[in-house]
Parts: C-alpha cells; structure tokens; sequence
C-alpha cells in the first residue's frame, strides 16, 4: 500500500498539519493560529503534538508515513533543515526546526521554503503534471517561487534559489521591497505595494470608484479591495492591477530567459484579479518574448489552491 | 588511454578546430576565415575536412576520439542540434548543422550554443573546477550565459537556457537590444552600447582625453578604446566601464536570486578592462545583495583566456 504523506505549513497566521495521500488528496487536516506566539519550543511541541493527533485519529503508526514535509515562508538552508530568517514569526533566528522536529520520530523529516514546497506540490499533484521542468511563481503579500528542474527542485547553495522576487526589474522605481532594494520584483508587483500604488494615483488626481472611509488606512489597500474595485469597474484599481500585471510579465519574461522552462505556473492571492490581470501578464510576456519563444511555453494557474501550502509540504516527502 | 576531445568553434571572424586533452590543453589547432562566406553546405565540408585533417596529422584514428562539439553563437536547439538563427552566418534558418557534420563521422558530434560550450569548459578545466553548480556570464559585444546545475549544463526545453543578457533589468532604459528590447541587460552593459553611451557623454558635454579622429565612426567605439582611455584616466572611459559594471552587477544579483548559485564566472573581452570594472561589478552586486547572502558565493574571471571557445566546445564531448 503506498505511504501516507504528512505535510505541516507554517505560516504568518496559520499553521496546518494534513494528512495527504499519493494522489495530493487530503485525508485529514488540523490548523491553529496559536502558533503565532509560541516560542520556538512551544511551535516545535505544537507541531509534533498535531502530527501524532492526526495520525492517531486516523489509526496510522509512523510507520505508515512517507515523510514528514514542513513548509516555512522565509530563508532556509536546506541541507542543515535550519531557518535562517522568517518574518512570519518571532524568534527562530538560525532556527534548527527540522532537527528539533526529527527528534521525536524516525521518518524523515524535511524543512523547507514554503514557495518551494508550493512548487513541487504544483509539479506532482497539480499543473506541472507530466512536466519535467517548470518554475511556480506565487503572487501575494510577497512573490516566491520554486524550481523544478529534471523532476526535483532545484534549491541552489543555500536553498534560496527561485527568489525571482527579490530580481531587480526596475532600478529607478521608488517602490521599496521589504529586502531594502528599490524596484525588485516584489516591490512593483505584489500585494506590498498596492498602498503606494493606490496612493500615488489618488496623488495624480485619479478618482477611484472604491467607496473608501474617509480616515481609511491605506495599508490596510489590498488584493481584495481591488478585486472589488476591478468587478465595478474602478479605473483606479484596474490600472493597479494592469501596473501590476506587467511587472509579473516582465518578471515571467526574465524567467524564460533564464531558465527556457516549458511552464510557468502562477498562484498566490492575487491570481484572483483572475482574466484581466493573466491577460495583462500574458500580452507582456508575450510582447517581449516575440520571436524568441521557438518551442511551446504554458503559462496557467495554479490547480491546487487553497490548501496548496500543506499539500505542497506533504509533497516534498516525494522529493 | 583517455580519449582526445576535438572541438570546433564558429565564429563571427574565425572558425577553429582543435584537438584538446581531457585535462583542457589544446593539442594541435586549426583555423580559418573563409568560412564567414560559405554556404551552409561549404561550411560543413570546411568543418569535416578540417577534422579530418588535424587527425591525420596528429597520427589520430576517428576512434580515438572522445566525439566532436561544435559550438555556435546564436539560437541552438540542442536536442535536434539545430541552429534556429544565428548573426555570425549567412543563411544558417533552421539550419540542421549537428547531422550534416554526424553524416561523416561514426563518433557523437554535440552541436550546442557558444556560450554553454564556454561555461562547461570552464566548469571542467578552469574556474568551475570542483564545483557542482555554477553560471557562466561571457561579456563582449554581447552578452552570453550557460548554467551548470549539478555537474551538467542545463539548457532549458529549447536550449537557449541561459539568456540573461536577454533579461529586462530597466524597462525605462533608452538602449535597444539586436532582439528589439529596450533595457534588457545585453543592450545596457555590453560592447553593443559602447557607441550609444559614449556619443550620450559627448553630448552631455563632457570632454574625452581619447584622441578621436574628427571622422571617427562612433559605431568602432569598441572595449579596447575604452581600456586605452582607463589606461590614460579619461573621465569619460572610466564612467562608461562603471555604467557597464553597475549593470552587469545588477545582473549577477539577479542570477543569485533566481539560482543561488556558489560561484559566477565572468569571461569575455571586456573582463579586459581589469580590476577597475570587476570592483564595480563586485560593489554592486554586494550592495543589493548585503545581508541575503547566506553561503560563500564567488565572483571570478575565466580562467581558460583566449581559446575558451574551441576548449569549450571540446568539453561538451565530456557533458
């Protein structure tokens, strides 16, 4: 009988431990946000006492499992399982979790960048089916990817490798990035810079439909908003989203050059503007790659998700 | 005994020949000019007489070589070992050049882009030794690239992975790549702009101590000037190698976060302009990279020199 999957995602507000089958179906699936304040001793207890919940309510020894996969938004070094850096949460600086976590069993355990996880699980259960090679971008608060290469992901040195968020597309943007750069991909394209974007085209004297209150706080502007601005036809936030939609063209383009993959998968909140925002990605990427595409290139959506974080994770036990 | 690798590099000017030991050293070298105005089927016979020839006179069987790779600026896809366009040749569309030169051998010919067949020599005989990945950036009129990714060239599902100087690093920018783009990398940061910035200093009023000839034809405004004017302290050379090198370390940080590579080797003619133009290409990439690098990663120049073409493309036998 194939092995059941165990996949854990941790994320800024909810970490989710899933039980996942060889097909990328869940079986069953705990989350909790009281990760957000845990130490660092307190997430690692919370993780591994949700994974032997989980298999005991489903009758399952460790023995059943593949693997143990986590998925953690921010710098990881692959090969020691470490987390580097996270903003999702406190502390865990030069973390060692997949060590901490593969202390209490005996299948592996593999930690790694939750947009990589994303990737292979897009690469085993979702779009990348069939595909050798392909590169999965996810666009939301922040931009992330992951490479496939030859049916793995390839990670790079450290395990940052497919941070084409952090590639400067636009030296003389005066969008700042979270990184401290002006103008990397993240900064001109993704949910972090809507507040700027919005209030930079009020500041033209643009007139948004968007029915704001007065003392709203334009950090709070967002994926969500502008999809409801885009569905009443807000020339505001369909020009942000166009502005933003280019950006990620530009950035796919940069990635064909670079990496020539067969496919590009593209997730993450902001695939939720859905035609008006592929459409303006596509006729970018189009509009600069021209004649140099001599062999096919599909750009889709995402066919995971929701719970593309844990599945992803799962997914890595496959790796 | 180890086998001889033969290599065969089609140049723009220059078509070379040469017979190379399996630790990279050349043995015996042919070369020629004419090939520049051959047919598509003179260049072949030129190609396979010329290797015939260096075998006879090195006392050498077919079957003591290790196979041919032929490596070719322009658009290859490696799999059918095709040329799909290329500017050095005439003619050359969808030009079938792997099998025309396989009809006269019995041993394997590789037929592959000019620049991968640099970044695996370089791998296998010079800087890239004893690395498992690794990027190539060759910096002359144009731009070039070939990726290792584990100990193997990866070249995408065309073969034209590796196009970095195709990547798009300022959108706003004026200068206009052969492939039509403005601001991609190849069009901001190599010999191709030289003319474009130098006429752009002039006329922004600033004085060259290079002593141009009232006719001088700014399209030969080359690296070599440039090197003669950083040699002789003209402000306007110097600030040209400085606008390039902001570039190309633009470029390099943008490599290292789409692929996390642990070393980039830089090769091409204007790696000539020396440590002058390697300092800025080094503190601009630290000064976007600064605390996002996690693991040591190493910025060199080629080590192979003058025949890393016809050496690389002898080492494409050994991929």
């Amino acid at each position: 009988m194939d092995k059941i999957l165990c996949g854990v995602d941790i994320g800024g507000t909810k970490c989710s431990v899933a039980l996942v089958d060889t097909t990328g179906k869940i079986i069953d699936k705990i989350f909790t946000c009281a990760h957000a304040d845990a130490t660092e001793e307190g997430l690692v207890n919370l993780v591994t006492g949700h994974i032997k919940e989980i298999c005991q309510r489903n009758d399952l020894q460790e023995s059943d499992l593949q693997g143990i996969g986590i998925g953690c938004a921010g710098h990881i070094r692959f090969r020691d399982g470490v987390i580097i850096t996270t903003s999702n949460l406190k502390g865990f600086k030069n973390y060692p979790l997949r060590d901490a976590v593969q202390s209490s069993f005996n299948i592996p355990v593999i930690l790694d960048n939750d947009a990589n996880a994303q990737a292979f699980g897009e690469f085993k259960f979702g779009a990348g089916k069939g595909f050798n090679d392909m590169v999965f971008l996810t666009i939301s608060t922040g931009i992330g990817a992951g490479i496939i290469i030859n049916n793995k992901l390839y990670r790079g040195a450290t395990g940052t490798a497919g941070e084409f968020g952090h590639t400067i597309v636009d030296p003389n943007s005066e969008l700042t990035c979270t990184c401290g750069n002006k103008g990397c991909l993240m900064a001109c394209a993704c949910g972090m810079a809507l507040p700027y974007l919005f209030k930079q085209k009020i500041r033209m004297g643009k007139k948004s439909k968007l029915d704001l209150p007065h003392n709203f706080n334009m950090a709070k502007m967002s994926g969500q908003l502008l999809k409801k601005g885009l569905d009443m036809d807000d020339p505001v936030s369909k020009e942000i989203i166009l502005d933003s939609g280019y950006y990620v063209g530009l950035g796919i383009y940069n990635i064909f050059q670079a990496l020539n993959p067969p496919l590009i998968v593209l997730g993450g909140g902001l695939t939720n503007w859905g035609d008006f925002y592929l459409n303006k990605i596509k006729s970018t990427f189009y509009g600069f790659a021209r004649d140099m595409i001599f062999d096919p290139i599909e750009i889709v959506i995402s066919d995971i998700g929701d719970d593309a974080g844990v599945i992803g994770a799962a997914a890595l036990t496959l790796d």
